[in-house]
């Protein structure tokens, strides 16, 4: 039992890393039962479709954004420093090597979003928890005192979403060597426009102060 | 000759709208002979690779968009109005039917920010021309009086382009009845803060004022 969980444990986390080069929705059980060395009716053991297997690679890949970025960011202290440590721990996640090919999500996106089916409701929903993690780091900065009271979360929620997938966008396809500068410049602004306090907790002071353990 | 040439823009607007449902890497000469109702052979009298037919659709598409967004923005006074409907036009073009499944250059994006190749130079070629054409528009606004002198365009650039990528997950991917007002109201918010003088230039009003034809 334990064996075979760890055999799966291995070829999900092969089947991320294909994901994050050449897409989901190219992943097949044969291409992938041949990277794992196992047999193709080896694999269909553990996944009964194509599309099974699919959904596992986004539940997978939720569960090590969690401990990559999410995680490390609840460590902060809550309010502000906790939003800047999502926001800092995604420019890492989508290019800094914890996934090969950027960030799967993003790609999975447009792969999707004309499709229905499993495979797209679990993106739905991994999608819709993490903009309701962001909006949740503001609304405790709110709470703290450190944004303005009267700040729609979910309105900062889609500008600093929008913030990653220019940065996204800039790095990986352009790839400008300021794009992170511009992504943190962009991110400054638009706390510095939402603070209530802003001499006090200015950006890069907290980006200094910050501890990145993982 | 002529007939030649009418034939070779069928085929490529039938590509366009394939690669917009179903993304360009996916796209192929025996699908797309089958939909055009014309012979493998035929159509490679036109393309003579699957990759010289992907850089076809991405130029194709590049000129639908100058014909939908870009022109109809040129008609609008130099300043803020070309701003405005540059924005205003890539959210109804990502968004309302001009394709059917959004925007191509978005999905490619994914498809080739881990490949090399001629494919990859097209769409980079295409989507530093569109940034351009932002910052160009964020320039000319400066010189107008219509924002900050010492506003830095590309960032602005990159601003927008964000606020335009986080729209089409919202609308596409999570299909959220509200992106389009969220759009537009980080937009608005990204004028105000760039603004010289803000009470004469409101964007709702701007965007009651202008004229959509394309």
């Amino acid at each position: 039992m334990k064996k075979a969980v760890e055999t799966k444990e291995r070829i999900l986390e092969k089947a991320v890393e294909m994901a994050s080069l050449f897409g989901l929705r190219d992943l097949t059980i044969g291409q992938l039962s041949t990277e794992v060395n196992l047999s193709k009716s080896g694999l269909y053991a553990h996944f009964d479709s194509k599309e099974q297997l699919q959904v596992e690679v986004l539940q997978k890949t939720a569960s090590i954004f969690l401990e990559y970025v999410v995680q490390p960011a609840l460590r902060q202290p809550r309010g502000l420093p906790r939003l800047v440590g999502l926001f800092e721990g995604w420019l890492n996640w989508s290019n800094q090597g914890v996934l090969p090919g950027g960030c799967v999500f993003v790609a999975a996106t447009s792969e999707w979003d004309d499709r229905d089916g499993r495979v797209r409701d679990a993106l739905v929903t991994i999608q819709k928890g993490w903009l309701a993690v962001i909006a949740r780091a503001v609304e405790l900065s709110k709470e703290q005192g450190h944004l303005r009271p009267d700040l729609d979360a979910e309105q900062v929620a889609f500008d600093v979403h929008g913030i990653m997938l220019s940065f996204h966008h800039q790095s990986r396809l352009l790839r400008e060597d300021d794009a992170r500068a511009r992504a943190e410049e962009s991110f400054a602004s638009l706390l510095n426009r939402s603070q209530l306090v802003s001499e006090s907790l200015r950006y890069q002071e907290l980006l200094r102060n910050m501890r990145f353990t993982p």
